[in-house]
């Protein structure tokens, strides 16, 4: 739970208003800084919410349309000049290689502090493209007008200790931390491993599914997660649209993050047609999934509190 | 003068601030649409500024470095979004290709609405580059740490009626208008032409002076320009600073507006580390040429009246 948290930088679709700017996604994951979706603008909004680029280690795009990337020469310029020192790891869909080359090729010299991970269109369960000992992201495929990726950040199951347990085991006080550093414990004569007092801790899950069709994909990616960050264009009263522009209505959203056994969803990429104010797209998805928010520039959100 | 203005879009150098965008300036002149210097953020500036993209029909870039240029695919992407249906102009020194064809390329098919006009470094003089019947645009060499031209749009100059010589012709009411049409007029017996009974009139200038030292080339662009758009990254007290960056202080731009002889200076580009108030900058240029002005985000500066 420390210091985790997104931070939202912009809610827009593909186009801005006076409250939203273009998409742009920071999440801060212990001491990792992953940007998802830097949109036109995102170098400012960071800004705004006063946070530094230099930090930023690694950038998730989920495809090529500008509203979702044409703010990446901006961060990788910004980097530098805000002190990084440490490359820049960019994930992105292949199919986007043509419009990430010219961005990085915009960036002059800037563009040798990116590693570049294009990933091909994932199958069935997701490609995992990056592990670090805190997480696993994975890419998972989405139904949109041109390739694109939903991404998953998965924290490995752990243990935590279950005091019921210890207490009838008959370990408490400074024994405890004895175990827990030697993985096992002799009490009264009797050998009592960790295994034996603890019970499984499910690791953290986060997921961002952006421009899609409601999708097997999008269902996957957010798969038990903690917060599901989803994409909702439309209002289910223009869901045609939505289908003919290959989006989710509101309603839609909701219902990946019910399929997916979600815990929290936050709404976002509004279409500027309804205005400023989130509500709609809120009382829409709360008929079907009851812990959903509409997002809005430069809201912190928590992770929630670990379930199971 | 009808319908002539300056759109300020953004007024910060390579940081942007809570109250500055990165560079942006559009030139209304008439009919014409012209965008010198869009960074990023510019689409969202415009819409803020309550203008379409759509009818912007041409672009000018000073330099290839990100606070001038970053914004570059969204106005290409965003005119058609609004509905252009007719081909950007897009000029800049050649040396800036690379970053403008990598800006380009992250476009996709938007790219082929663009007609590239590069342009090589200008001799003593400038290089024109586009005549309209309204304007001829040029291009002067600046100094800076890459190849960066400043931009003038000159109006020819015309001539209008001198109305106490049509009096002293004998030529008042109707007769004025068979005049301007046909050139010569037959009173009492002479033959009267238009050029007796008029006096010149001096065509507008405005002209966009980025990032520079002071130097030759940039008094050339704001010769008896009646606004002079001029960075000013610096005060004087960061001289030495300046220098070193190839930029301007706010003494030095006044400066050039003296040296140049133009009419009204328009101050911007300015350095973060001075906050967002623009009273010092206008004290200093003041001192030193005193129609100067600091520019804020979204400032609309009409053409002050014409001269001569």
């Amino acid at each position: 739970m420390s210091g985790r948290e997104l931070v939202v930088l912009g809610t827009a679709s593909q186009v801005p208003t006076r409250t939203r700017a273009h998409n742009g996604y920071l999440l801060r994951w212990d001491g990792d800084r992953v940007l998802v979706d830097p949109g036109e603008g995102t170098q400012r909004q960071l800004l705004l919410a006063g946070l530094s680029a230099a930090h930023v280690d690694r950038v998730c795009l989920t495809h090529g349309h500008g509203d979702h990337c044409l703010g990446l020469p901006g961060i990788v310029q910004r980097r530098l000049l805000d002190g990084a020192t440490t490359p820049l790891d960019l994930h992105y869909p292949a199919a986007a290689a043509p419009v990430v080359e010219g961005l990085l090729a915009a960036t002059g010299p800037a563009a040798q502090t990116v590693r570049r991970h294009p990933v091909d269109p994932p199958p069935p369960g997701g490609t995992v493209v990056a592990r670090t000992p805190r997480w696993t992201l994975s890419a998972h495929a989405l139904d949109h007008r041109v390739p694109a990726v939903a991404w998953r950040f998965a924290e490995p199951d752990g243990v935590r200790f279950d005091p019921a347990a210890l207490t009838a085991a008959g370990i408490s006080g400074p024994a405890v931390g004895r175990l827990a550093a030697e993985g096992v414990l002799e009490v009264a004569g009797r050998q009592v491993r960790v295994e034996e007092v603890s019970v499984r801790r499910r690791g953290q899950v986060v997921a961002v599914v952006m421009d899609t069709r409601p999708c097997a994909g999008a269902v996957e990616a957010a798969r038990d997660a903690d917060l599901l960050v989803c994409e909702a264009t439309f209002l289910a009263r223009d869901a045609e649209l939505a289908d003919a522009y290959a989006h989710c209505t509101a309603a839609q959203a909701a219902g990946i993050a019910r399929d997916a056994g979600a815990h929290r969803l936050l709404l976002t990429h509004f279409s500027q047609r309804y205005g400023d104010d989130g509500g709609p797209f809120e009382d829409e998805a709360r008929a079907v999934f009851p812990d959903a928010g509409a997002a809005r520039d430069l809201d912190v959100v928590a992770l929630p509190a670990r379930r199971g």
